[in-house]
């Protein structure tokens, strides 16, 4: 049940640039573009990557116009990875909207992004069978130096960054667990449940969890909807990342242990991933090791072939 | 398919007031008993009525705890009404520790509550078969004079409330619908999504939606979550409550436009309920017309018998 990796990038790969959530800082996005530059890539910038929906002012241009750069980005035979230019909230609205065969038909690439991405995570990983990576956002406030260069080190030599630590890690729950990599946003991952085509987590699942600007008592509401949706019964192990403005983390880390501490699955706290400065690429649908005693996430294999 | 009504209270009535959700302010639980005891109610309060989680300050008490108080005072045979004291976020956490079977039992009588509560309406209802009340907290900051007053007339008075206006209604969507009204508050209805003992809305059904403290954004990624849950094919007809706290209400009004409005459905804009002053109190679970053209919803028999 291993997925397709997709090919790694080299000096002279293009890239697209797309827009699938909030609307983009034209600003942060031309300096993402210089450091994509910086690394000898050829950025290609959808057409609507700037666009301002016409009356809802937390999206970055219509529906049609966002699901269309995301799926001619992914169809275009020159693009080797696709790139979201940054989070906010939007994605779900063009899920139903792309052509999943086309996108199929096209073969594997690279999608990269985080936060609001996770929904596109989900959807194009399963649909398509491919290794996606919960990066930085090229046109975000957080892809800082060491953010750049783990992303950087993940797109172009994989097998270096293998094994995930975050400055602050520590474990939350004893043992070794292995198995496929899923999740990443919290409140995304929840957003999807009753979905149609949402994809419950394959058995033995590692499961990534972060959130930004999540109160505790929403923690807690979104873990108790995945609880009681069944999720947890497929999960093998626990990845935890920042919980960047959700308040006192001390709270949160009592919200965790008292839903998901009686499962007595291994856990690792603050993996160094989502809304933190160094934020780490974490590839998501590959097969890896969470060792919670040591706080390390190890791929089995390199994200990318 | 019409659920039982439960009788309505009388003079010398004996009322329970539990906490399933947040923690309870002492002194806005003894002004809301006062209000019930002017009433010529009795009223028991539940023993762990003004508990704290040893360890979530957002909870009012252990969830074993919560849940037995609930338990208890549905059971109580000399209870005709359990009222929730505040809402707040704990009530999903109570839900899967209640005996169905036992509260079956004790035979059909009064749940009222608002906000949080809605996850309580939604499994008492369809798990008893009976119409509830959408209703203010007894304990909560905005059980005023007119909030008293509705409440009071439901409960002593049901067919004196049969048709619902608020001071603010507007017709948001032409037409008329007749159905079976569900809902109450969005977060709480999406937070059900996925659970086993989830239960969709009924063929026809009127939809109540109102929400308090969600940004637009929030309101858009949670009504995007009940459309690609198919929710909506269930619908024939939206009653929309207050967006207190939820910023700009013509941005909000941009958002239901844009994502329900294609559908065509009868849709009233402010109808009075929710976290507003003078909250009309609503039954669900119950047979009612929704008229959009004048900005009404009527009950088509007295919520209790």
């Amino acid at each position: 049940m291993t997925r397709t990796r997709p090919a790694r990038l080299r000096r002279g790969s293009t890239v697209a640039v797309v827009a699938p959530a909030g609307p983009v800082d034209p600003d942060l996005l031309a300096a993402g573009v210089a450091v994509l530059e910086s690394w000898d890539l050829t950025v290609k910038l959808a057409p609507h990557v700037l666009d301002r929906h016409p009356t809802l002012p937390y999206l970055a241009g219509r529906d049609v116009d966002r699901a269309a750069d995301f799926e001619a980005a992914w169809c275009d035979p020159e693009v080797a990875a696709v790139l979201c230019a940054r989070g906010g909230y939007g994605s779900q609205r063009v899920l139903d909207l792309l052509d999943w065969d086309a996108m199929a038909a096209a073969g594997p690439k690279i999608l990269a992004g985080s936060s609001d991405t996770t929904v596109l995570h989900d959807a194009v990983g399963a649909a398509l069978d491919v290794v996606t990576l919960f990066a930085p956002m090229i046109a975000g406030p957080l892809f800082d130096a060491d953010a750049q260069r783990h992303l950087q080190d993940t797109l172009f030599y994989p097998e270096s960054v293998k094994r995930l630590i975050g400055p602050n890690t520590a474990t939350a729950g004893h043992g070794v667990a292995e198995g496929v990599t899923v999740g990443g946003n919290l409140s995304l991952i929840t957003a999807n449940l009753g979905a149609a085509n949402f994809f419950p987590p394959p058995d033995g699942a590692i499961l990534l969890l972060e959130d930004v600007g999540e109160a505790p008592y929403r923690i807690d509401r979104m873990l108790t909807q995945l609880l009681r949706a069944g999720w947890f019964t497929s999960v093998s192990g626990v990845a935890l990342g920042s919980w960047a403005r959700c308040g006192d983390l001390a709270e949160i880390d009592r919200v965790v242990e008292d839903l998901l501490g009686g499962l007595g699955l291994p856990m690792v706290w603050e993996l160094g991933f989502g809304h933190c400065p160094g934020q780490l690429t974490v590839p998501l649908g590959a097969e890896a090791v969470l060792d919670a005693d040591n706080g390390t996430l190890t791929m089995s294999d390199a994200a990318l072939s």
